[in-house]
């Protein structure tokens, strides 16, 4: 018999028994944003590859401004101009300049730029320079911002919009992601019938199916949605192995019923085996977490709520561990509006709403009966209730996990 | 002329000058995730549509249990049996119970659910009730979650897993929601070249496209890249036409140059007008900001960093305002590792990575000159220092936006 685990002992069990399964693939930059990265990405290049001005002025030898004012400027013969996205075709001797635009080469010799706005040009070839300037003074040298050999990008990471930047700075337009899984999500339950549908007596529609395949693909893997099957163990074990063979995990959701619960864990024990059989969390307790061979298989709670909470907290950090994916996850500060109630020995999620008044973020815990969809819908994040904790009291400040558009 | 305006002006500015632009039509379910809810969303029906058990039990008057103990059993006639997913085919009669299961259909007559543990099935037709229970335990009842009217979902949000759920379960497979707007985005710079070219003497990679189409596509929005123009007002402004009919707003991306910048100018006018010339945050304060009818028009700093910020800080809640939009930003907590200097009277914009040690979050400034864009790789997410700030020392408390994976 297996006991009741603790969450950081869920957590612990899934980094034990699994591992990177998802292959590496090549994508073009253009449909990297929000992919695992699969090796460290280093530069092979100098960014830039040469001296650049960070404003339009004049590139010169600092020493030549040394001592120089308005009154007294330090007259320098115009060596010539260098045009964007042009190289500097010359090189500055002492006493000299040239023009250079933000952004433009700056030639060789020249290790200082002064801005246009402490210069007068003469007209006749001369160009005065009322301020001094030290080395290195308005400009960016060759290799500032990356030198090869430089790590940038770490595996794991899920990238960004400004890791796609920076992958377009060193010239990495293919880059190597791990390859998208494909999860199966089969529903079960007599009662049961798909979101299209009247229910008729004794009916009701399938919650969990659509919301965890959008949780799913917002999460940015392949979901396969197998319907729903209804209570009989011959057809389940037909499609669970269906989709085993089929995909990288599969989750198993609703089947209120001991006797569909019973029948998932058998399938599972004899497709590979059992690992986990309820966790001590409200809501969520009755979930079943196996694996076949390398893959898993979650049986989740029917309740719409405790099926969220499960994937939210177990099932998106499981597929984390297949993709070698390193994702943090952040809270923010908020003030409960209400007292909340703990349930000793077992860690309690709410749901809330947020709300910002005065500059200070207020959480409404959104109250109703386990299992009730209106608890979920409208809300903004949720928050946990420690299992040692003895309840809350109004105001308490309390972390929340933002869930919005996701 | 214009003047510098403060970040809260700006916003301010673009609540006043543009109002919700985007269309409604009606998505499938299953591909709503992300979106814009375009109406506010009412329930038409009751669910669940039947009263309910919650656990498998015995339904039952509540006022039969009474006084019943495991001593003295309360013995009830077993009047039937319903079945998951179909209704309850009898009426219950005083002194009669019914078995249902988790989830199943609570004949009429009947106010409570006793759980199964607590009864014992004589085998004659008869089961003993060993504890008393009072009315409305261990059920839902009919529209306990929703009744008819009841408006469950707000326009303007941006649609959650767990808002799909919530549809569902109301049967709205077709979801009203604003159709996604088009974004062009034109780079400028005589110095660009793509990103897959090798930059040839004084030129560098374009990295403002890319990463501008990576943070508009995680944003919902659709990108239309008009590539790279060289800087010539005859070409850009051409462009600059052909995107405005195309699209329903559009990016100018870079033109480091006072020439581009003020070219830019020249046609955003000579199209609508000019709203804004310069926001007082460092980095950014380069940017233009007009329109062309409703459609706005955004000359962006040329340096990475700055124009990430832009976009970030004025260009997502600019798109936000034409699809009425509602999401809030939030912030978590952390202590800065190294103690920054202010930069009085500009709000100023940090990148940074967060790292959890002994469980308190350090976020660790990129430091790096404007502009390189490995001050962006890697970055976990921002904080800002406020224009009236000191400073900040070493381990200070700040406010850090995760921008990990978008």
């Amino acid at each position: 018999m297996l006991h009741v685990k603790t969450p950081e002992e869920v957590l612990a069990l899934i980094e034990q028994e699994f591992d990177i399964t998802a292959q590496t693939e090549l994508v073009p930059l253009g449909q990297a944003i929000g992919r695992c990265l699969a090796e460290d990405i280093a530069a092979t290049e100098y960014v830039p590859d040469f001296n650049r001005s960070t404003v339009d002025g004049y590139a010169l030898r600092a020493r030549d401004t040394f001592g120089c004012s308005d009154a007294i400027p330090a007259m320098l013969t115009l060596r010539g101009e260098v045009f964007m996205g042009e190289g500097a075709e010359f090189r500055l001797e002492p006493e000299q300049c040239a023009a250079v635009p933000t952004g433009g080469a700056i030639p060789e010799g020249a290790d200082s730029v002064v801005m246009v706005e402490y210069s007068e040009d003469y007209g006749d070839g001369t160009i005065g320079i009322s301020k001094p300037t030290a080395p290195g003074q308005n400009m960016i040298f060759r290799g500032d911002d990356v030198c090869p050999g430089k790590v940038i990008l770490r595996r794991g990471r899920v990238l960004s919009s400004q890791d796609i930047g920076a992958l377009a700075a060193i010239g990495r337009v293919e880059v190597p992601v791990r390859k998208r899984l494909t999860v199966g999500v089969i529903s079960t339950g007599d009662e049961l019938v798909p979101p299209e549908a009247v229910p008729g007596p004794g009916q009701v529609r399938d919650v969990n199916s659509p919301m965890l395949e959008a949780m799913l693909t917002c999460f940015g893997v392949n979901v396969i949605n197998y319907g729903i099957v209804i209570d009989n163990e011959a057809l389940l074990s037909e499609k669970v192995h269906k989709a085993v063979a089929e995909c990288d995990a599969v989750l198993l959701s609703g089947g209120s019923s001991v006797g569909v619960k019973d029948a998932a864990c058998r399938i599972i024990e004899s497709m590979g085996s059992l690992l986990l059989h309820g966790i001590a969390i409200k809501p969520g307790k009755p979930t079943i977490l196996g694996k076949a061979g390398r893959k898993p298989l979650v049986g989740l709670p029917g309740h719409p709520v405790a099926a969220y909470f499960i994937t939210r907290l177990f099932v998106l950090p499981l597929l984390s561990r297949l993709l070698g994916r390193q994702q943090e996850s952040y809270t923010t500060t908020a003030k409960i509006t209400e007292s909340v109630s703990a349930n000793h020995g077992r860690a309690q999620y709410h749901c809330c709403r947020l709300e910002r008044r005065d500059g200070t973020l207020y959480a409404h815990p959104i109250r109703g009966k386990s299992g009730l969809i209106t608890t979920l819908a409208g809300a903004d994040g949720y928050f946990c209730i420690d299992r040692d904790c003895e309840g809350l009291p109004k105001y308490a400040e309390i972390q929340v996990t933002i869930s919005q558009g996701d």
